[in-house]
């Protein structure tokens, strides 16, 4: 259907992958519905190639890897979403064409076809809901190849957090409600248009680095103290 | 809306996620239009409580993670779908309420939204089409977690034999010795200096890939019939 290949193509993009054959589509998959379902990714569209048969879109393929459940009645290497990409790109890196296999919408793939797959990628999912659209399983097994190539552009710093019992937000939030009064009453927001930052400011300083329970106290205790007349 | 908070719930059914809070939903999370587009998971829905605040949802909630693209001008832990589980387990497992907040729809999470936030999911995604849907960032996260807790159950000997029973490797053996015996007797290996790496490359074709016992049975009756001379 034609949404679904827009919608494919549109996770394809997400996850920067961009080649897509398309195997006897029943609309047109450069046509006005696949095209707004893509948004966005008509570039994807545009380039595809569609083909009557599954073993014509394979000829030239030397290593697929099929998306599915992992069959009964067969034997298939199963490999999970993250440990698919190193293989692919093994045979990749040999200078073979590979390729992942998907599946129509409702039924998924057929014996038939799983057997032209070398391997089967089966997404963990829960046992009791196992239903996926088909841009959805594009999407997560796209995801961990664009993990697995790309991931080491996207590399995360951790701040690390204290052991102790750590405040509840609404706790915090007293804190916080208790310190900007205190300020606001003491002329401390006195441009208008810098307000907004100025609270966001003071109230990301006390959240990203999980207070715990007896800090709030602690500085409950600092604001009473600070705004104490002196003697 | 509507739809995107029954796609949502079916995103957390898929990976066991149940416990869902909405604040202050356009429309209503328990109507028609939202159940339909949960198919399947309405127990979330019938059990999803609403909020008229953000704070109000997070009162008693210790420790938050929020999916968004890194914030410019605010300073957090920005983790990645991966790294994030083990982060918030730990917290559940210290006895903490932990919670995974998403932005609606179209805008994402706003500054002043993130600002409750202990720290940021971010999600890799092509940096020429980052846009996701909430349901699909739901997803993502969502499997990352599912694998996390539920990886173990789900594999993965890279190879899946079903119910077969794997060939021992006599039983291979002793099928090679009726192949190459009936290529023997055809001449076959008319050339003696390419006789042994003939072989080989014959042993190695069917060693590779891990028959079952009952293909072993197959190709045995495969030989057997090709040799059959024609009627």
């Amino acid at each position: 259907m034609a949404e679904n290949i827009g919608m494919t193509a549109r996770a394809m993009m997400n996850m920067a992958l961009d080649k897509l054959r398309v195997v006897a589509p029943r609309e047109n998959p450069r046509g006005e519905k696949a095209c707004s379902a893509a948004s966005g990714a008509h570039s994807i569209l545009e380039e595809a190639r569609v083909f009557a048969t599954l073993d014509e879109a394979l000829a030239d393929v030397h290593y697929v890897l099929a998306s599915s459940a992992r069959p009964r009645d067969m034997t298939k290497p199963v490999l999970s979403p993250d440990e698919a990409p190193e293989r692919l790109l093994t045979h990749l890196k040999n200078g073979e064409k590979t390729a992942l296999l998907f599946g129509p919408e409702r039924t998924g793939l057929e014996n038939h076809e799983l057997v032209a797959a070398d391997g089967i990628i089966e997404i963990p999912l829960n046992p009791k809901h196992r239903s996926l659209n088909l841009s959805q399983a594009v999407l997560l097994i796209g995801y961990e190849f664009f993990k697995a190539t790309h991931g080491a552009d996207f590399h995360h710093a951790c701040l690390e957090t204290g052991q102790a019992q750590p405040a509840d937000k609404q706790s915090v939030k007293a804190l916080l409600t208790h310190l900007e009064d205190a300020l606001a009453q003491r002329n401390y927001f006195r441009f208008p248009d810098k307000e907004e930052r100025m609270r966001r400011n003071l109230e990301n300083i006390f959240t990203r680095n999980a207070l715990t329970a007896s800090e709030v106290k602690t500085l409950h205790g600092v604001i009473t103290d600070l705004t104490r007349p002196l003697p």
